[in-house]
């Protein structure tokens, strides 16, 4: 039987500064870099399920809604939300500040998924992650609808045989969404 | 009437080496490296299309497959997809080369959406996007519901309200697909 | 009156992963580079706490007994500590992991202190920090000790007027420390 | 009996450019980069003494008076002040220059400690260091004093037993400090 | 008998954003990162010609004329003009475009010289390089002249007895130049 | 007439460790991050000799025969060797040091030519180079062949008007060469 973790034990938070080179000519941090800050906190989160050396296997959707600024700080928030085998998902909650307008707004949230290797980059079993709060559950029971909408993007499953994903259009009332 | 511009006038190609900093304690390339090369490569395509400063608004789903070494060359392919007001999707495609074996593989394809925005930051109308090639016009017809999938994944739009989309999943046999 | 906020409120969490260019030839991480990021997670503890932007004032000293290896994780903790006028004192532990191995050692400590500034770059005066827990209680008293040590290092006050400072060096058995 | 160098052997000069990414949103030289700086100038000093890798330490007090901006030049010298077995303590002088307006400063000074190591990161006994000039004597005497503190701070001597650095603290008329 | 390589099997094409930490005070980009990229575009170039590792073995005359503005994207063109037992010299055009305004210039050309050499670092053999069109019939001719001078220059043979070179300082009317 | 400084005003070292982001895949330094660091170096000196911003204005051929290892450190030695109303050719020599082994090498030198500018980019006047050593006396004589390479590999100049360059390719015996 796998070995179990709880999702508060991979918990991560990482902290920026939005430097000159992280931002565009109207001086707003580019897409890019967030990113690449989010694939580090998760894959430090990931690596902190699994005690394994861990890599990125896939990045779900990302939307940009606010403008960070230079000189902004950014905190992003990781945490696996469910294991599947070798590999786990990461949710990953990122916020922006402008400290001397002591103005905080929740920026962007997002899902990456790692694979656990050993030495020689062949994958291995991960434990299984046991969400406690409310919040870890959701996003547990979520993970299943989310892990065949990647297959069914990635040509790897037929949109018919995704069924968590499929019900979500047939019904006309909809209050649970995909993301 | 809106201004048009051909697909192809928006082609950029980027090519990077992988460097110690870029890869993880295997040596492999870290997806979050690949993911801001992505969004360079894209705005500038997103730039050449619309002649403006141009911001990111949303990453499609993209997955790893390839591991890519230290050493290797990343060459990466961008292209303005189609054109939806002040938005516009760019694809991208990401091939990896280890010169001295002379293997080349396709490692990674993506969508990125930018919006182009005036010099404070508020959206601005882009040209059309003219596809001409077989392949600009599959990526331009696919271009729709693709943007159905990123509003219904942000929330903005109800999955039974995605018609292209749910359409998907309503086809036994779909030799189409979503990505 | 002076507003006064709650140490708790300046507490910043920075997650760092040791890459390459970080490290020596031993594949250890560089001094300097802890250095480094120490500054930038105080200096955002001091920004939290005074809702300005801050300036390095001085370092005080710090040690380096574990050696930290490429791939690891550092975290590090910063808080203020105690305000003096427009000065802050902030408080930074640092605590590197090998994940792989599960080993984690709180590998440094150290105590910076900032000025905040206008946008002249003028000092200007920051809220009092209030101390709750025991140990948050202890740094806060702390604080007076190693702001003399650093005014006579400074050549800012002779010795013989540092009080608290000075009565350290007359006590036979010493539990306390000056740091 | 253990090789000697002269203090002059281990002079080193390096120069930095501070470029946007050095500074903070006041366009100032941010503390941090040139603590990174000093560890670096200071390692290869104490690399050229003893012709081994180095690993820091510690680093005593640094205090920042100056402001120093972007697109200034900054000129780090560094030099061994004394070896004890294994370790060597380094002696760093900083001026920043604005070369348009002619102004420079000497703007920090700051004392770096060093242990030389084998490949397997073990200490190893390094050769002494002989002091020339008035200022390298002066700077060779102090650094037991110095040495004193840094075990005190480091709570590896009792402040009692630190005969030279207390004895700074009995005489009324100091006119010589610490640092 | 050697192989022989098509010149057009070494196009490599790179594109970089100009950031904030590649422009000097006046916001232009400084010439020693355009260096640094010429440099990567045509050890690039050159390892597609050898399938080797390669290393710089020399940098012609550069000259800046147009200033590059931050923000700006600066494409390079690399290809091998042609190949000298284990060297190969590679032509690169460098443009920059200021994509708001619409502005395209060719800002520089350089040649880079090459030696591909094995896992221990020894040159090893390439393979000829083949112009097929009238530009880089012109190239692969002028290529003796340059290496001409390049001997001279580094002093490794005698102005007297470079032929091609020299005959350009006799002739009246010259129509050719040497770069 | 026109303000004087001596050449030795406008010395300027700078050391480098070379880490591993400056390497290629054999662990040795590429040639285009040195070409970073000459520039950056060069153009400290001439600011130095003209007390203005400059702008890279050309470079030298530079060769490349030392391979410089991982952890080595590099010295760099800039110096204007003449003035030219507003432009300046300044002299780099390059020292690569592997300290552990006390092996140091003479790797390169190149010359830089810089143009000082006002805040508004224009070329403006600078101090006249005054050379007091037989070395600085030399490289000042040789800067007017060394100019008129450069006009001639602009195209600026026609090979036969260059008369001190072309005189070396007449003369049987040459002692001299060009660079």
């Amino acid at each position: 039987m796998r070995k179990a973790k709880k999702v508060q034990d991979s918990y991560v938070i990482m902290t920026e500064l939005v430097l000159p080179n992280d931002t565009n000519t109207l001086h707003n941090l580019m897409g890019g870099r967030m990113m690449h800050w989010m694939d580090i906190v998760s894959a430090i989160s990931a690596q902190k399920h699994s005690n394994r050396i861990v890599v990125t296997a896939s990045v779900d959707n990302v939307s940009f809604k606010e403008s960070i600024r230079l000189g902004n700080v950014v905190t992003l928030e990781a945490k696996v939300t469910r294991a599947f085998n070798s590999s786990m998902e990461v949710h990953i909650v990122v916020y922006a500040e402008d400290i001397p307008s002591g103005r905080k707004v929740m920026s962007n949230q997002a899902f990456f998924t790692f694979v656990a290797v050993d030495q020689l980059g062949n994958p291995i079993d991960v434990p299984e992650a046991v969400p406690e709060t409310e919040e870890e559950v959701k996003l547990y029971d979520g993970a299943l609808r989310r892990r065949q909408l990647r297959l069914v993007l990635a040509g790897r499953m037929k949109p018919s045989e995704a069924k968590e994903l499929k019900s979500i259009f047939e019904i006309k009332e909809d209050a649970q969404g995909i993301g």
